[in-house]
């Protein structure tokens, strides 16, 4: 076994145990298909699996190359793309490849179209709850509906997400907001028809009590904005970095913007204060003081597009790599 | 040839015309050894191929990849790693391998015995020239120079990047600040001998007179954050989307955070406003609206953080992709 500080930095590094406890603590309390794990977060089939073996069948995507790597690796069963796309060509193909259940969110009269003509058999109608962005006025969603199985599609509910809530730090502002929005995807939803009401995120675990399933991703690896509003997930995945260089006034670190996603502000590193972040490049104030050559634990504010750089993430356990999952979902 | 209107999106697109005027505009005011091309900015050896065709046989690198994978595609002839490491093994070994030359950054006695114990032969003294990164200060560069040749180095000279001033708007008051930076730089080269002087960067490419070599790479592919501070330089690369979601206040396409960098916040679209950025969506409000289906060029506020997303570059000249790239140099 490699130790982590033997590893090549900038490194991902999990923590196995505060993952498998992050795991396990969703998978109770949203067991089986009240649960649809999202794979943005962690773009790892891998991770996914172990969802999988923890009960849900269904997984959620962003992105087309998702769907078509989850379903090369044999996690097929129930894949949703929760995003429109004006070429579905390329799902159509996934679900004849490899005999992957492949759903598409539709929104408009154009998405519908393509997810027929790109031979997608089922579509959930996106609405939109809130949030502006995807998804179609809730009162367009049984219209939607009825053009999409005037083609030949299986409409099988309703999805929105409720990403407005993310940027309330207080639990009751959230939870009304929450209950606000699903009660428009609930009314879209009696018009659609279906049986799915498919919602939520990390930050909405606990307080949607209305979607049939929650598409929450966050919740594995965790990051440092998001841990206030969802405390009963730890952050399990931080960057190694070593130090590169000392000064009277600060130190520096080999972990810069092209290690971390950058969209929620700087990163934390514990016992220090971070100044900013160049390319390659992390400066900061360490509190005792830092030798060239010392490891730091450098933890990501936004975990999803920090997981994008890289090209593996390393599980450990007691400082050293038990496992090494490749970042196989990446890309477009 | 692929019009650009049939990539799959979000796609990296280089207008070849306008890259080509950015590189002859540079190597004319800059021939030869004066300009080092840093490769960071655009993480592609094809890239760099035509910035040494131009007549620069020497290139910066931030990574030991950069090195490696410069140095495998024969452009080893004079390789520069502008940052510290403390493990130079990896470097030792490209020398070796590929015939080519390596000359590291060092600014502690750790990353000058890194160095010599790496099987590196030429080093420079970064000096700190005012930005809170790595550099010593400059008193200590001839110390450092000793310690070096002490051990069997070669010490070509020294280098400092003067990056404060990429948050001076005014002309003036950066061309004051670069001569106070190379003041302090030229002070160390005295103590420090050798012939190279390395310093620069694209905003500062007609201020620094005082440097040898100019290390600059924002120039070849620009972005709109450096374009008002070196206004010879035109943006040549986008981001090609396609909205995917219309609504009466707002348009969505897919191109989000993890095909963007963000430290320098959100990108432009010309004739909209850009609201907001999520992890595989961009809302903004077109002034003459927007179809589902539409493509969108998305222009990023800064270039590196950027490309180092994308697995290729997409040369394009009158809407056809006349040229793929791949960005090989991604990664540690």
């Amino acid at each position: 076994m490699t130790p982590v500080s033997e590893l090549w930095t900038p490194a991902l590094v999990v923590d196995a145990d505060v993952l498998e406890a992050n795991l396990t603590t969703m998978s109770s309390a949203l067991p089986g298909p009240r649960l649809r794990p999202h794979v943005k977060a962690h773009k790892c089939s891998a991770l996914a699996r172990r969802q999988v073996e923890l009960g849900h069948p269904g997984l959620t995507c962003a992105t087309v190359r998702e769907v078509e790597r989850l379903a090369a690796a044999g996690l097929g069963a129930d894949l949703l793309l929760a995003n429109e796309v004006v070429d579905a060509r390329r799902l159509g193909v996934v679900g004849d490849r490899y005999g992957a259940r492949v759903t598409v969110a539709v929104d408009s009269e154009e998405t519908v179209r393509a997810a027929a003509g790109g031979g997608v058999r089922e579509v959930l109608v996106d609405v939109d709850v809130g949030l502006p962005r995807c998804g179609c006025r809730p009162e367009e969603a049984g219209r939607l509906a009825d053009l999409a199985r005037s083609l030949g599609l299986t409409v099988r509910g309703v999805m929105g997400y409720e990403g407005q809530v993310t940027v309330m730090p207080e639990r009751l502002e959230r939870a009304a907001a929450v209950e606000k929005a699903m009660g428009l995807l609930l009314q879209a939803a009696g018009d659609v028809g279906g049986d799915v009401v498919s919602a939520g995120a990390t930050v909405t675990w606990d307080l949607n009590t209305w979607a049939t399933e929650i598409q929450a991703g966050s919740y594995a690896l965790m990051d440092t904005t998001f841990t206030p509003m969802a405390p009963a997930f730890r952050p399990a995945l931080w960057v190694e970095a070593t130090v590169i260089s000392v000064a009277p006034g600060w130190a520096v670190a080999d972990c810069g913007l092209k290690a971390l996603g950058m969209d929620h502000g700087n990163p934390t590193i514990e016992g220090a204060n971070v100044l900013f972040c160049s390319d390659e490049h992390i400066t900061f104030v360490p509190e005792d003081g830092a030798r060239v050559g010392d490891r730091v634990q450098v933890w990501p504010a936004h975990i999803d597009p920090t997981v994008a750089y890289h090209e593996r993430l390393h599980l450990a356990r007691a400082g050293e790599v038990i496992d090494v999952w490749d970042l196989d979902l990446r890309g477009w």
